[in-house]
């Protein structure tokens, strides 16, 4: 796959057309009763849509990969899924609203129980996320900075949290003090590379505090980190595109997501009409629009079949409010599928409807996995959404002569 | 996408099989009233050929990538079309039929207007061709070198020219002195890199003159420079993959990719009836010929939907006169699309008709971009046409034991 960025960036042009694209997040499912939940779904709207545009499938990354979030919504603004490879810490750490910066470090932390120096519960038996909130607000009245480092943590669910460390000098070349099993030792932080070296020690400083202050709690006496992660180096997607770009995103995930590309983010409200409701509000604001749908993929994480089914036909009725803004583009797909019969993401291709003037209707007649196997766009690269896109907006100039 | 040259050259053997590939500039279209340029052509045999082979769509680059000619071209012979990136200036040099050698640096010139410093006109009113000569003779009779460095002018169409200069030391890493925008001024020729002084030096010098010996023309006073570049380090196609390949094509831009590559060149003369007399004649002579059809571009960057509508069915007739020769492999496709709808070239992917004894006829029942789009080769990259055409004509070993 060519990293089309670099191309792209001699060859885009500013434009007054407008762009949106409609992630459906884990869209894509397998048949229950022969049938998957796109065809299951009553969604006559998308059928049209499909009908009435240029249909293909979508590889998040290349055949066979299941893609976390992360790679499923790079890929889609055209990120090298493999060359940008966003750190875990840094998507924990946006994931759960952290404003993180330019030479900050993040790590995924649990609580966990040890036994002098055992680990014997990871996740400390998954303590309810109060008794997480209030360890940590017990850690952050402690622990404010170490050395000339500020100490930033914040809770996530159950066990989970997430350390920030800001200040000067830091690196994310250090390793994980989680041995990952249990009934093994808590490591040390070791830094890999010598500008690890002040992380690692900070690092160790911030775990003998948090061994001191928890040593009398029960079950959770400890913390475990890993996943160290800096902010990467990563082109802006405004400024790579020349658009204005926003995200219209409720979850803390995609938020994050669309944040670290440098689009600027809307709340999407909990329903698809929210969504739209945000949309029109905005849309004399900005030319490119990533509006993210999360419950589809939450119904395929469950297992739930008909939840997914009912969410996708929500989401049909916002389609014809959609169009009524007459976008100069308009895609509708998703950064991966999850099939309820899985009860995860998986690695299958995601429909794609690509509509524009200058889309050649094919013979997909719904938007459907098998239908959309008969678009004209074939099965191609998600990496390729956004140069798609731009071309259809007219926002590309040729390349080479 | 694998650059498949290393690849390749391990494994291909040379053969007494031929290959035809028939490149129909711009050949793919969009829908106007339904139907696209294709799909509206009365094109049987096209589409018999079509039904007797396998189908496919290719992708010049990469999705959403509008492709100059040099590009398209470029990845139709296997080459890599980002890594092989060749300069304006040298596709228009090979253009006008001027012999290119390593070292030699060339640019795209203009005729233009300037009063004072500023353009007024960037083409001098697009000046006749036969003045543009006399122009150009004037200027070569008066500056045959500057310092150590040989100066070769030539003419192109209207206002048009090239500029090549030969002699030790020079380097492409130098500005255009085309502001491409008029009531701008002329802007110097800068060195971007230390390589470039002399020959920013020797072409400012070079303008200095021409200023002096155009004065008191009009409308065409002066000249503008742009697409600096000198000759790529391209490996030769004839070498390459062992075969004896030539070019039959009369437009000076696929005449000079052609040669580019290695390929010797013959003319197609102006109709498609030349392009095979031309053909027939040089059968027994190699066992590669690109053959190429301009004018159904031409038709297309005019809107002229229906000239291309009947260019195609002029390019029909010959089918039966190519397959009459029994070539082994024959392929028909197009070095990208040129709907007429978008008057320009267009990134979307090019029908593929590939004729062989181990060709699997499949699902298309026509060479239009539907028909093409279900067929067994799928959407391929342009890139990889060439290994698929050595395959068919039996000139590559297994890769690997």
């Amino acid at each position: 796959m060519i990293d089309p960025i670099p191309v792209l960036k001699e060859i885009v042009k500013e434009g007054k057309t407008k762009i949106v694209l409609l992630v459906i997040d884990g869209v894509g499912g397998l048949p229950v009763n022969g049938k998957t939940e796109l065809e299951r779904a009553d969604i006559p709207e998308l059928d049209k849509l499909a009908r009435e545009s240029s249909c293909g499938l979508i590889e998040p990354v290349f055949p066979g990969l299941t893609p976390g979030s992360g790679p499923g919504h790079l890929a889609l603004f055209g990120y090298h899924p493999i060359k940008y490879n966003i750190g875990r810490g840094i998507l924990e750490a946006l994931g759960v609203d952290l404003e993180v910066k330019g030479g900050d470090v993040t790590a995924r932390g649990n609580f966990c129980t040890v036994e002098g120096d055992v680990v014997v519960d990871r996740r400390a038996g998954r303590i309810p996320t109060e008794k997480n909130r209030e360890l940590i607000e017990r850690l952050k009245s402690k622990i404010e900075r170490i050395e000339d480092v500020e100490v930033i943590l914040k809770s996530g669910r159950e066990h989970r949290f997430v350390l920030l460390l800001r200040g000067p000098g830091l690196s994310d070349r250090v390793t994980d003090t989680d041995p990952h099993k249990e009934k093994e030792r808590v490591l040390s932080c070791r830094a890999t590379a010598p500008e690890g070296e002040k992380t690692a020690r900070v690092v160790n400083e911030f775990l003998s505090r948090v061994r001191e202050i928890l040593k009398n709690e029960k079950p959770a006496n400890f913390v475990l980190l890993r996943g160290f992660s800096g902010m990467p180096d990563i082109p802006l997607f405004p400024d790579t595109y020349k658009i204005k770009a926003c995200g219209i995103a409720t979850y803390p995930m995609y938020r994050g997501l669309a944040r670290l590309v440098g689009m600027e983010v809307y709340p999407a409200g909990e329903t698809p009409q929210d969504l739209v409701h945000t949309l029109r509000e905005l849309w004399q604001r900005y030319d490119y629009f990533y509006l993210h749908v999360k419950k589809t993929d939450s119904y395929g994480e469950d297992g739930n079949f008909d939840g997914k089914v009912h969410m996708l036909e929500e989401v049909d009725r916002i389609i014809p409010e959609i169009l009524s803004l007459s976008p100069d583009v308009f895609a509708v797909t998703g950064d991966h599928s999850t099939p309820a019969l899985m009860r995860s993401h998986s690695w299958h291709p995601v429909p794609f409807i690509l509509h524009s003037g200058f889309a050649l209707p094919d013979d997909a007649r719904a938007f459907t996995e098998r239908e959309c196997a008969k678009g004209i766009l074939g099965r191609f690269p998600a990496l390729y959404v956004t140069s798609l896109l731009l071309a259809h907006a007219g926002r590309l100039d040729k390349f080479g002569a």
